[in-house]
């Protein structure tokens, strides 16, 4: 549904085929690639057990350049040994060989499956029609080829003005949830045609990823394959933005929007989710309270149920923050529902339970739960608990 | 089902009716006397937000004597305020004054809905009744009355040779799933003829705790009420025990083996539980590393639906374990379940999947993880996430 001519970023092109990776046909392999070489900025996964794509990445993203970013979906290429790092390697080496760029500017990842060999042969033989392929229009077919279940693409783009020219950002997802019949993963793409200084590039993308991919919660749950990349190729020929410059605050406003969004998004199409919870924690003592108590509401089954029943359960909420060992005192906690007081002075406060009805048949509700113990405060997006999300992950992997 | 004539233990009365507290008519009021004082121990939920009678309790375990337990099901006496807490103090009062005893060796239980005063007229009138109706073979009454909606009692009862004389020890509980409406509760009582130092007793109850009900996962959501308790009121007539004491190790044994089988038997009803996961983690660098990772698998949400699908799905269980930041290097890493390896040097063993297909069928099945990196142990019993559970949690709360 998405008009790929609105996804343009100057000094980028895109591919997405099908590669015959995916049982199901759809499009299986993508490409993105910069007509120069780029800075490039990533985050990864900090699960113990890292997919092959995601250590090559760490070793090639440490070096500050990238040109292209090739990604299969249908196979994670993870808890695959020496052999899948291996194959992680050698799709790299044939998009750079197709592209004519050094192997080391390429970066690689992979979404599916995992624990299977990927099927290197189909990969190898698409290489020449994915480069041939490539297009200004083409950010939209490269979504739409590292997508598993997800329901809709996820992308974004916002330009504004910054060292003196027009500047453009993009930014590019796939589902967190854990959609695939094993495995599902957060990919994350985000691109710009801005020059941007290395070290500030590198800062503002961290602040950007704790601001979105790191403050929401669709089952608590954490792959073996989650990779944010941010490339800067400079096209747009702009004074190199810092930390002070004129227009890095719309730059940086620009980029935490984009990808506050997809975060979002993700959530939104999260496994079986019904209901995006807006959670908010306030008046910690520290924001890491914050974020600790607003991820045990986020992660509890039972508050997540609770939505998914339409219930305006305030005794789960109270039990998920009180359960991690923040010191809070019951007698200064309150809550509120889309701005309705739930609890208050240690007890349930007086409700009109239409009211409560009433907000709990909204498709998003904010819940927010200010501690009184301090000013740290941490915002998660998080999904419901449904029957669907039990149906999705239970099936058998064939 | 249960025989209420094996239940008995020397020196313990019990009972339990229908107060008309639970609106189905069930038996929701519960009391277990010892004909003298006895010594108390107790470990109750370090929720923040505790209920009024585990505060309650906490005050008066803290003076090392009790003589009663008075426990109601159908209202968890939870954020209910310093009413709710006067509320509890006078549960205790009136149990006292029926009993002849003083009012501080009274102990009190809550489990049920969250947020609503206790009806206090229904619990004040049905006194008189509940103590004359204590006896000898009243233990499996009591139990009876604390459970909700646990699918059947959970009782264990063990003889030993200790400090010269036959002791008998019995343990009761109801289910930790959050099977009420609102809010679920752990509640165990364990009780002894025997005469135990008390600073032992503490230490060996803290001890059966953490290997019992500190070792299962249901939901992994802590309730506001959980309360476990000891009373030992050597009526045996032993020699008082202590560590080295002759016969010491049975008594500690059998008092595990109780609170074990209790623990499990938890589990196994748990909320829409269709298997038991027997997760152990060895060859971590310490206890506390082998607990957090048991713990990630048990909790993962993705774990606990792939058993429900039947699903042999090693890959979920190495990403939870790789996601708590407990140290790991995937190349020593061995999984197994019920025996047959599935992981092993960074990838999937080979596997007959039919061997696993049939493992899969079972209703209880064992996963081993073993990290390679020292000697620390843990071992959980967790149940699935299945429809059912969804189901149980989503439905409004009247």
């Amino acid at each position: 549904m998405s008009d790929s001519s609105v996804f343009l970023v100057p000094g980028f092109l895109g591919n997405g085929m099908a590669a015959g990776i995916k049982v199901n046909g759809k499009k299986d392999l993508s490409l993105i690639f910069s007509t120069v070489p780029a800075k490039a900025a990533g985050v990864f996964t900090t699960n113990a057990f890292k997919a092959a794509p995601v250590l090559l990445d760490m070793e090639r993203v440490g070096k500050g350049t990238a040109q292209a970013i090739v990604t299969n979906s249908g196979n994670a290429n993870a808890a695959t040994g020496d052999e899948g790092y291996g194959n992680a390697r050698e799709m790299a080496r044939a998009a750079a060989a197709e592209l004519g760029i050094g192997e080391d500017l390429v970066l690689v990842g992979s979404t599916g499956v995992i624990g299977q060999p990927l099927p290197m042969g189909r990969i190898l033989s698409a290489m020449g029609s994915l480069v041939s392929g490539l297009k200004p229009e083409g950010l939209a077919d490269a979504e739409e080829a590292i997508m598993t279940t997800d329901r809709y693409p996820k992308m974004g783009l916002r330009k504004c003005v910054a060292g003196g020219r027009e500047v453009t950002l993009f930014g590019m997802a796939k589902g967190a949830g854990m959609i695939e019949p094993d495995m599902a993963t957060l990919l994350s793409y985000v691109l710009t045609d801005a020059d941007v200084d290395g070290e500030t590039m590198k800062r503002v993308f961290r602040e950007a990823v704790a601001r979105s991919f790191n403050a929401i919660s669709v089952d608590g749950c954490m792959s073996t394959n989650d990779t944010v990349l941010f490339l800067a190729n400079g096209t747009a020929g702009n004074r190199p933005l810092k930390a002070g410059s004129a227009g890095f605050g719309a730059f940086r406003g620009a980029l935490f929007e984009i990808m506050e969004d997809l975060a979002r998004s993700i959530v939104r199409d999260g496994e079986g989710a019904t209901k995006v919870l807006d959670i908010r924690v306030e008046g910690a003592r520290s924001k890491k309270e914050a974020r600790t108590v607003a991820y045990a509401v986020a992660r509890s089954n039972l508050v997540k149920a609770a939505f998914y029943g339409k219930d305006a359960n305030w005794g789960r909420i109270i039990s998920a923050a009180g359960s991690v060992g923040v010191p809070i005192d019951p007698a200064d906690v309150h809550v509120s529902m889309d701005g309705v007081p739930i609890f208050a002075g240690g007890a349930g406060t007086a409700q009109d339970e239409g009211v409560l009805r009433e907000i709990m048949e909204r498709p998003e509700i904010s819940v927010l739960v200010r501690l009184g113990t301090g000013r740290g405060a941490f915002r998660v997006f998080a999904s419901d608990l449904t029957h669907d999300y039990v149906s999705i992950n239970a099936h058998y992997r064939t």
